[in-house]
């Protein structure tokens, strides 16, 4: 990295710090040499030090996290990373929009173009379409060029992160003939962090079910998405689990060919649709989970079926990271013009 | 149960003591009250004490486990377990059969009727095809009437049980149409006690894969008992992942249906089927992993796709018990004209 | 067993079915040859499939729980294992007693005699002093006499089972000098069914704490269980821990010795003293958690500091089992008069 | 960070990178702004991409890990990390502290100055006297001064490090009377990565016991260097503890007082000792491992027991970081007169 990047650090704030989410964007942003973190707030009815709700931050930093004011969060921070629940967002985010500031959400508010869809799926009509409209979809290895001019970025879901990167190439070669099978399973960390007894320990730990199968609020996100990126509509039936595991999501993706294709083939597209993004790891081999923990990475890997019709894709990622504050600050990095690895290997 | 079914307590062996499935047999015929466990046998130099070996069966049982000598363990039963590994098994099951012993083993020989995909999927020639022939696959839910009777039972494999019984009704039913994508995902022990570093705590815990999709030894397994069943073939595509749980086979069954169904259907269909099976639990809800580990029922749920086109069927099993010890000694039980639960619940 | 034993199953009821140490009651109840569950009670407003709480019961009861009431609870049942929270227990228990039934009772109401250190450990007056000083404490390898005749059992707490199986022999024989320090280590399922964020999946697995040192509620049962079976006081300094595993206690037990003695001394003492009881292991090695999870045993092993100054003693158990519900049985059992180990092995 | 420090980076040697502590230390020395990584070795018989033996550094770094060359690792580095096993250090040391190398040895072969101890605890003569009595022992934040003019570092044992952090101030101050009581708990991965069966996952999830009381190798370092640091013998109980957990180190250490004090002079005693230590972090409440875990860490926390005779001392860390890889790396920092923290926070 040079050193002229760190001239002007970034003014930047956090909204809804004390999320899954939130902590993961906090511990990433406290080391990223871009960036001066100014202000985080979340429900807390005062402010408290950060390192009081988690103790893992202590002698990391002196921030408190204080009760969201907007007025206050805009004043202090020129970059924003707002980690709301869904429909939450929306409250806030046109005033800061107003404010010129540059903006990544975090909750599905911007992700879904169509108000029906997002009405449908999140309850509650949408009140910010303005917005919605100017909003870019965050995936950094399809719409980096939109990306880099926008101010207003829609992070993508976790499920979606994974899915996407794992079809977009042969999507967009037009390879697939017939529907899509993906079968994904998720660290219930995805759900966020609630007291309900589903998410205690015990019912937890060494636990696996499917649930939401077909009908997941993912599903119209990742439709829409490869749609926009490809062009042409495609058959999905999407079925997500949840794992006893800490971390991560792992997707398997059973995608029906539309000829014969060798696996060299399809690794060959894929790096060539990957080459430039330093996230994303194409590999003839299928990947492990643990691989990606802890990091940015998605990693991606293929098999052919013995008749040929069929080509597993597998792609994987932490959903904390690359499935959401990783891919945040990918997207500020590409935003500000920054080294798109920065703060993030 | 009635005092009669006690009268006379069986002479019991278990062949392949030491494995996590000889370990998880020894621990439910303790407890069976037809049972006389009198000979355990393993790879062990020479004669130690089971609790030796498993510290848990301290209290529990005086029994030593010798070397393995075949004339001795049939000299001291009448009903043999055997569970050495696959290609092991062919060298001393005629010699039990010719003694008169009923056998249950717990390797794959006796499973794959066809020797060239025997000899394809375990690398060796098969050895016994006499009994090869006679076996009967052990799975108790479709094929109970010829338990009965048998002499020789092929128990199934743990990918099998979940998948055949997930499988089953609809294809008997003819309701399938185009291929079937099967997405497991087990706990480790399923590949047998080995000291690996693959299978190291570290390497685990919190992780998951994909493994040997669609040329998993289980493949021609599942593939030649449901043709035997339902008398016609089927497209399957298999794909198995290992799961850092303790315990544990959840498999996701993608079913593309010949015409519409609603799930009230699917679930009448599987309750006609599995009405006199006393360890198959349907339910429209989907069975979470946990619900069955520690005991031997084989928990099935479904979904109907949106667009109706595609059922999902999820069928899950403690593949030590349901889809190794406990379909033994459910074979066992009918073999025996014993209650099919004793010694079970 | 003997058939005699079965002739009649006593009618039991379970108050606090839905607790975990309630659905483990339900567990070992199901299978206990001598038992007829017939009525379950928790805090459910209106009567509920227990399958439906817990679906791992489907094909094993078709019991509802109900909303508590105790004259029917009564009516319903001759013996009754009451699994209340603590201080909800002694508002039910007197109309059982005075109604002529057997009750165990599984909170700590009934286990400290000294008023004022109940209220003291549990911020309320105790309220059926009458039955209180009637009630036997309930750990059967010392109180095994008064246990036959008892209508009444104070069912021991987890920790107070481990640490006082652990020093009692120790305690007896007057061998110890000085403070015992017990370092003992539990699940969380130890703090009960409870939707707080503490007990998060992400918040226990991989984790580990100490919590309430020296001063936790268990330290006056300890105290005075063994000082009323051993006849003198001696000091204690309790230290529990949260272990981010899914069961069990292991409590490591530094006694300082008042003479030099051996190992193989020690062990002599604790077989003496642990001679006709089923579930208690001695072992000169070091015990491993895992060879008691779900089992009612309690092993101990040992190891003498090279100065001969301190014993080290480790004495672990499943919480739930020997901690709770197996004990409770084992209790029953000892009052019914039935062989000790009857459907607990 | 100043751009100064950045001018010129050291060209660094990872020697045994393949095992846990060696994977460690890559991994943050590939993120360290001082640091070029020139040479990595272990006992593969031929060069592989280094990301071949662990996917997770695949785009991360393009180095080969090569066949120990000792001559090729000093050509090629300026600083060397030594992650051998014990009694392989010092076959190798010797040669790189001729050429002038700095080097830090996370064996325990430089860690024992008294030669009988070290045949005594490793089995093996030492070889290599001349630079066992140079070496200096690479604690921090004890030993700060040394460490800024070695050439040799010994870098501590994990236990170690957990267990003299949490003593040193009372121990200075004098202020123990009696026997210390250490009772440890540990992740497996402390035992090194080994095929063997004892680690196999099965073995360790949710598993826990104790093992070499008293007479682990890590008690003569800790007595030395505690003596060492402090003036005076102590007497030490050690009794370590394998946890069914993925990471981490966590010391319960029973301190029986001289006099009374209070839990606000112990944080201030331990303050003081701390001020100037980034990496330990002194409170009033007991610390969760989950805080420490993937931190340069060590969080330490206090009670006192109701009679005011003893304090529990809690000492936490993550075994991989502060308790080896972390805690090497510092010691870089100091040698090279980085801030101590460049590169771990």
């Amino acid at each position: 990295m040079s050193l002229k990047v760190l001239n002007h650090k970034v003014k930047t704030a956090v909204i809804g710090a004390t999320g899954f989410t939130g902590e993961k964007l906090v511990e990433i942003l406290l080391k990223h040499p871009g960036v001066d973190l100014t202000y985080l707030a979340s429900r807390t009815p005062k402010p408290v030090a950060y390192s009081k709700f988690f103790g893992r931050f202590r002698k990391k930093t002196n921030l408190f996290c204080e009760p969201l004011d907007i007025k206050k969060a805009a004043k202090k921070s020129e970059f924003l990373f707002v980690s709301l629940p869904h429909t939450a967002s929306m409250e806030y985010i046109p005033y800061l929009i107003m404010q010129g500031k540059k903006v990544v959400d975090l909750s599905a508010d911007y992700r879904i173009k169509k108000a029906s869809n997002y009405k449908k799926y999140y309850h509650k009509a949408h009140k910010d379409k303005v917005n919605l409209k100017k909003a870019v979809y965050g995936l950094s290895e399809i719409f980096k060029d939109k990306i880099k001019k926008a101010k207003l970025i829609a992070n993508p879901g976790c499920y979606p992160t994974s899915v996407i990167l794992g079809l977009y190439p042969f999507l967009k070669d037009g390879l697939i003939k017939g529907e899509v099978i993906v079968d994904s399973k998720s660290s219930i960390t995805g759900a966020g962090r609630k007291a309900v007894i589903e998410y205690h320990y015990s019912n937890i730990a060494n636990n696996f079910w499917a649930y939401k199968p077909f009908v997941h609020q993912h599903v119209p996100e990742i439709e829409a998405i490869l749609k926009e990126a490809c062009g042409h509509a495609f058959g999905l039936l999407f079925s997500p689990h949840v794992a006893g595991i800490e971390a991560g999501i792992y997707s398997t993706i059973y995608v029906p060919l539309k000829k014969k294709i060798s696996r060299e083939t399809v690794k060959k597209i894929y790096d060539s649709y990957y080459r430039d993004c330093p996230f994303v790891r194409v590999s003839q081999d299928l990947p492990k989970l643990k691989e990606v923990i802890g990091t940015n990475f998605c990693d991606i890997g293929f098999a052919i079926s013995p008749d040929s019709r069929y080509c597993m894709v597998v792609s994987c990622i932490d959903n904390l990271i690359k499935g959401a504050a990783g891919s945040a600050v990918q997207n500020m990095n590409i935003m500000q013009g920054w080294p798109e690895t920065l703060g993030l290997l």
